[in-house]
């Protein structure tokens, strides 16, 4: 990438090579995000790749954009460090036995994409406006924010898939079977050496019946678990 | 660094493989840190490179002992991420004409590290809390502190960089000549067509005379500064 070659003398060179290597990395990024789509099972991670590549598309332009109001040459230059975020990330296109640990992976693959971009975003903006050039810092800010937003909603994903799946984990502990008996939703629940019934409501678009409070020890008592 | 490759299958395989490439870009760290520290011109820079590096080698113990405590063998994988980020780093090594240049572009590189490790740990952590590994998640708990509070330092260092370069530009921009006189510096400024006196008091200590209130239009008259 040659970040500081003798040509890089200014604060204007810097900031020029810096939309140059950002400019490079949301390209790549066009480029990986499908593949990343493609692999994620997870529906809401899925879509959110998909979304986050036409934002991306939209980060290009808005680049090409900044790149025209500044004066400068539209181009690209190699930057290692997003070729090596996006290699790791390209590596979860190999086979996976467990899907989920794919979807946690590809997650922190494109937060370590999102947190570079964030940072070079942060320098462009604050070298712009010390170049007098606040009509670029405004676009970039755009930018910024819509990175910074991705990043907030896989940490989400992430978070919710975790609960989710410690909740499973819980539930297929101690859950025997389950029936409904009455309309309601009964599950047999191993309690140490007894045997309980827990019970929820039958208003299943709004039930969990595995995440809420544990049953307690009550052997063969209907317990209401909401 | 083969992120997946098909021995990685659960939860813990990822986590394990995690603590090898970050127990990697640490130790790449401990190298690339006094390297920047001996390129940075602003003191406080270098002396932040420097303690960073005594953070960063309690970093490398720390994950020896989540390895320990985890049963898993103490084994560093390759991970391009952070060979690219250094890369940039180091290439800061190369001859800059300008320091603060140089130092704004070392700010950033660093921030690009502090960042891919915030990534990094923020899932380390997610993932030993939902393996059941509260110890191993409260020791990299510790690091990912460090390492948000170096990145807040960056950010810091490099906003009163900018603020100074600014104040400095319009000093230069309107100073024409410097002189004591009674004991006051008294700088002459241009001001529109007129040419002003200001002043300031004699405490050089605490004084910056160049970042305050700019000299009002008063040709030749007398004005204090702070």
């Amino acid at each position: 990438m040659g970040l500081f070659t003798k040509d890089i003398k200014t604060m204007n060179d810097l900031f020029v090579h810096q939309l140059q290597d950002i400019y490079y990395a949301e390209q790549q990024l066009t480029k990986a995000l499908p593949k990343m789509a493609a692999k994620a099972t997870d529906p809401q991670l899925k879509q959110g790749f998909l979304t986050h590549l036409e934002e991306t598309k939209q980060h290009v332009a808005r680049l090409e954009e900044v790149f025209k109001m500044h004066g400068a040459q539209v181009k690209a230059v190699d930057c290692p460090a997003i070729d090596g975020i996006i290699e790791e990330a390209d590596e979860t296109a190999g086979e996976v036995a467990d899907k989920a640990v794919l979807d946690a992976a590809l997650i922190n693959a494109a937060q370590a994409a999102e947190h570079y971009e964030i940072v070079r975003y942060g320098s462009l903006i604050a070298w712009a406006k010390q170049l007098g050039r606040t009509d670029c810092a405004s676009v970039l800010a755009k930018t910024l924010e819509e990175e910074k937003a991705t990043d907030k909603k896989l940490t989400t994903l992430a978070e919710s898939k975790v609960n989710l799946r410690a909740a499973l984990a819980r539930c297929t502990s101690i859950i025997r079977s389950l029936s409904k008996h009455d309309g309601r939703l009964e599950a047999y629940v191993s309690h140490g050496a007894a045997i309980e019934v827990a019970a929820c409501e039958p208003t299943p678009s709004s039930i969990n019946p595995f995440a809420t409070t544990p049953a307690r020890r009550a052997p063969h008592r209907s317990l209401r678990l909401l």
